[in-house]
Order: structure tokens, then sequence, then C-alpha cells
């Protein structure tokens, strides 16, 4: 398996993801952005994801609910820009921290017929992005990312 | 008139805005958001401003253009997060640097018939936050809240 690398610099609100896939930006592209393989993909393991609207095209909005056994934890933003197999610039934020809403930027590069994706998230707040870090989020992305893994394995 | 305070700490990719209007958060924005009333204030002296599209509502776009005798500068964001008389979220992008796009944070704080607004600005570098202020945005943003002021107590 492809390694996920996070990296969050302390008294910054950054957090930066690298992670290559054995796939082409065209089939990471779209299983990042198809709303038929988001959910076999994004979140935490032992989680279902219903998406209620994933529009991604510039101007377009996202909204999206996690469920387990313990809870539901919804998740919505609007994409600032969406640029076909190459990049993407959202907003995101999650119901429970409202006034928590950060930016990512995610690339896709081209390595020859391998992906790189990249994804540069930045908080209003060091505080802010700490938190997200405490709440876990990182164990999260670890998941999708090697889910996301399978899934473009599989087709 | 009363005063704009701008903060950018060094190593940090924030910008800190406090303007206080001698007007009601709902006067305040209602100029803010009012596709009628933005171009009477917002942009540097001496610019004209078209308003290609400004739909502040959560989910919205908008679109407008800076002219003067030099040329033309483009700018377009989505908003997040629109709350009537409260608080805004947008996403800021400069034609000229689309990668730099920023999320602004705005409140609009009640102080008994006077308001208080905040605005924080987030970048995706420290590096392009520095652009931002070198690109002369600081100028640009005393003239706005100044010509707001007068667009205000004109009404």
């Amino acid at each position: 398996m492809n390694e996920t690398t996070i990296t969050a610099q302390p008294d910054t609100p950054f957090i930066d993801v690298v992670r290559e896939f054995d796939a082409t930006p065209a089939q990471v592209y779209r299983a990042w952005t198809d709303p038929d393989l988001i959910p076999q993909w994004m979140g935490p393991h032992g989680f279902t994801m219903e998406l209620i609207e994933y529009d991604a095209t510039t101007g377009g909005r996202y909204r999206y609910v996690h469920r387990d056994a313990d809870g539901e934890y919804g998740f919505r933003g609007v994409f600032h820009t969406v640029v076909a197999n190459k990049r993407i610039v959202q907003t995101f934020q999650y119901d429970g921290r409202p006034n928590d809403v950060s930016l990512e930027s995610l690339t896709f590069e081209d390595l020859g017929g391998r992906t790189r994706v990249r994804t540069r998230s930045v908080f209003p707040s060091v505080e802010s992005r700490d938190g997200a870090i405490a709440s876990g989020m990182e164990n999260g992305l670890r998941d999708s990312m090697a889910r996301l893994e399978k899934v473009l394995t599989s087709q």
C-alpha cells in the first residue's frame, strides 16, 4: 500500500497531506468527484456515508453525513474552483464546529500513469486547526486514503 | 471618521481587519450585500466597479471587476455561509493570483445602534498572504471602509 503523509507543523493553521496512487489523474479525479464512487471510500472505516448533494463544479456545493452506531456527523462546503483531473479548491465544515470553516486546495499531479495528490487545508486559526487534529481527523484521513486505493484497484 | 485597524502578524497567513460604523448591523449588512449599494463603496478611490454577479446567500457566488485608467482587476468567490446581519464566510480570489485563494470570515457585532465589523482573512500560505499585502490591499481596504462610511451616512 502507498503511504499517506500528513504534516501539521506546530503553531501554524495548516494541514498538508500527500498521497500517491497507482492510477491515472483521470481515474483518481473521477473517484474523488463522482457521487456514485465517493461513498465507497470517503470517511473512516466502519462508517456509512450518505451523499445529500455533491456538485463538484466551480460554484457548486456538497453536503454529506457519516453514520455509525454512535451517531451521525454532517459536513458541507462549496467548490471555489474545479478543474477536471487537475485541481480543486473547496471549503469544508463539520456541522459540530460551524465556526471552524477551512479551505482545502487539492492538486492531482501526473507521475506518468501514477498520481500524486496533495492537499493543503488552512483553518481560520491555529486553535481551530489543532481542534481538527484533536478530533481524530488524521485516522479518518488515513482510512479514507486506504479505502480509495482499494476502490481504484478494483476498477 | 472611524478608524480601520489592519493586523498582519509576521509569519502567519492571517489578515485581521476591525472597523466600527455609526449604523446598525442591519444597515451595514445591507450595504455589504446589496448589489445596488456595493459598487458605491467597494474598492480603492478612483476605481469604478462592475458587479457581474453578487448572490450573497449560502452557496451563492460573486464576481466583479474594478477598473481605472490603467486596466481592470477581476475578483470572484463563493459564499460558504451567509447569516443576515450577523456573519459571512466567503472565498476570495484576485484573477491575477488564481492560486492564492483566501477564506474570509466577517462578523457584524451590535454595539447598540453602532456596529463593529471584524474580518479575518486566511491565505493558503504565509507567502501568499505577504503577496496580498505587497499588492497594496491595505490602502484599498482603508479606502473602501471610508467610502462605506460615507454611503451609510448619506442614507
